[in-house]
């Protein structure tokens, strides 16, 4: 694999949810990045933002030049991923993707950092960042799997309407305006209808139990990614993942609650020696029960109600809740391009 | 048991959110009720309510007489049904009780009206209305368990505010209400505390993944309700119930994704079959997923997302939602007065 000492970095997409959040954390964490391009659809062409590296000119995917780019940070969409991605490769750079465009391709690595780091020097070009729900709950899976072997995983997700960017949180706070003065509504069932096509149903004080589109077996795409991302990320593909995604209220932090089975028993003081030690990672007590408000604007993943099943015995329960900006798309990009510095 | 033609009713905590429907409830339904005595704290003692049974006068549990009272539907909370219903029973009432007081007694039965029917010719003065969250499952999980024989559920919950009866839905719009002049904070982690002690942490914009009160291993008494409940109301010991108990910021409908594990592999077509036919049940298909607003105001009990499980085959998955008033708590009551009609 390449590896840099002081890259010249483009963020494309730099103007989304998650591509800012891209700009905002390589500032934070002092990137050794001798300069930032930012790229993004040629509606915010043109426009100029202050970094750390200067004024910026947004530049127009279309038409920007890949030559001269060590690391590329893609969080432009699968589609746009599919067709520039390869581009900037063939010019040289590497390629860490937010999208899900390469995350099952054989000669794509997909990293969740502090879980696979290895998995990167496989990188042939492209590096894939897993889904925002599946890296969360890969923070408190991979290092339990790595401990006593993972057989069963049931998940089931809330996931806050930032994972559908700007847009999302636009919906959200339009339909709670909308919804706020009907609460008779709302308990009577005679609530109108907010309007917007984002989600199938409203979404403001509201739960939506589906997150992505339905594709296969009654199963959303979200859901597929929960369950092949999690075989290949922990590189066991006999994993049983039986994944449930859901959208709340929220507009950012995603939950996972969440019960596994392993190759042997795991007992609760074993599962708390394996994750509080683990990085990136907090473990909460049941005194102080963490929720997606707590992990907005922060790196780790907090992990709390953690507890021995109760029903099939041997297993751990527990619910894991990341800032999907950032540990769920725009926090690991970075640290997997830090794990291409030298 | 005894029977009734033409009962006398009262509703003891008639002032509450279930309360309150469950008058409502009674006259949506005809009940035919000679007349109905409205019965609360001292707090409401002297209100008068218009009812379909004329003006009626709300006394006070403290001093008001049971006698004459053929059945009581008592919503007052655990400590006062301790306290009260055993008075009622004495009186010559048969009491129905929705607090979680005498569930697991086993001289009390535990009834989801449309699934353990039968039950109710076992009381002895006393019928205990289940917990809101069991009831909702119990509506797919009792056909599917009649049809296969359930082994294993794992149950993660959905819950709405109004579980926490008229407090919580003012503690949920005061916190909208803080939050929502403070997007950016609910982004960068900036927010600030909206107070209240209703629940442990924010509930407004957030999810809280703690419904009741942490009791014995890390699980709280509404998750193990689940399971001892689940157990007693399916008459099988045996089932092993993993259950999550979430509070999400919804007014009315607890929702509840399930998988479930039978005797025998159960597939898509016979749960179609099963629950398409389940009294009380509407059924609906992917291409309209059922949400806890959808719920609000209505008897049935809403299921949605229904698929094969993928990870251990042979089981189903399921999203189950309920007006937690209605059928969780005011409807079922009500249906279980019905059953003691001649």
């Amino acid at each position: 694999m390449k590896t840099y000492s002081r890259p010249r970095v483009a963020i494309v997409g730099a103007t989304g949810a998650v591509g800012s959040t891209m700009l905002s954390i390589l500032e934070e964490r002092n990137f050794p990045a001798t300069d930032v391009r930012l790229i993004a659809s040629s509606r915010s062409a043109g426009k100029i933002t202050g970094t750390r590296w200067g004024d910026v000119e947004v530049e127009d995917l279309e038409t920007a030049d890949p030559a001269g780019v060590d690391i590329a940070l893609f969080s432009a969409g699968g589609a746009r991923s599919k067709v520039y991605a390869p581009r900037f490769v063939e010019a040289g750079a590497t390629v860490i993707d937010n999208s899900s465009a390469f995350r099952m391709d054989d000669d794509v690595p997909l990293v969740v950092a502090n879980v696979n780091d290895d998995a990167v020097a496989e990188n042939q070009g492209i590096i894939a960042n897993p889904n925002c729900t599946t890296m969360t709950i890969m923070m408190a899976a991979g290092p339990l799997h790595r401990a006593a072997g993972m057989r069963t995983m049931i998940a089931t997700s809330y996931q806050s309407v930032s994972g559908s960017g700007k847009t999302g949180m636009d919906q959200l706070q339009r339909e709670i305006e909308h919804f706020m003065g009907d609460l008779d509504g709302l308990v009577s069932g005679g609530w109108k209808d907010p309007g917007g096509d984002l989600y199938a149903r409203p979404i403001g004080y509201n739960v939506l139990p589906l997150a992505g589109s339905i594709t296969d077996v009654g199963y959303t795409d979200e859901e597929w990614k929960l369950v092949n991302e999690t075989r290949k990320i922990l590189r066991r593909d006999s994993i049983a993942v039986e994944p449930t995604c859901v959208r709340v209220p929220v507009m950012v932090g995603h939950g996972i609650a969440a019960s596994m089975w392993f190759d042997r028993a795991v007992d609760l003081d074993e599962a708390v020696a394996v994750l509080g030690g683990a990085p990136g990672v907090q473990l909460w007590d049941d005194t102080n029960v963490p929720t997606p408000l707590d992990s907005a604007g922060i790196d780790d993943v907090l992990i709390g109600r953690l507890r021995e099943t109760v029903g099939h015995l041997g297993g751990v329960s527990l619910f894991a809740i990341g800032d999907n900006l950032r540990k769920g798309a725009a926090l690991n990009a970075v640290e997997l391009a830090e794990l291409l510095l030298i």
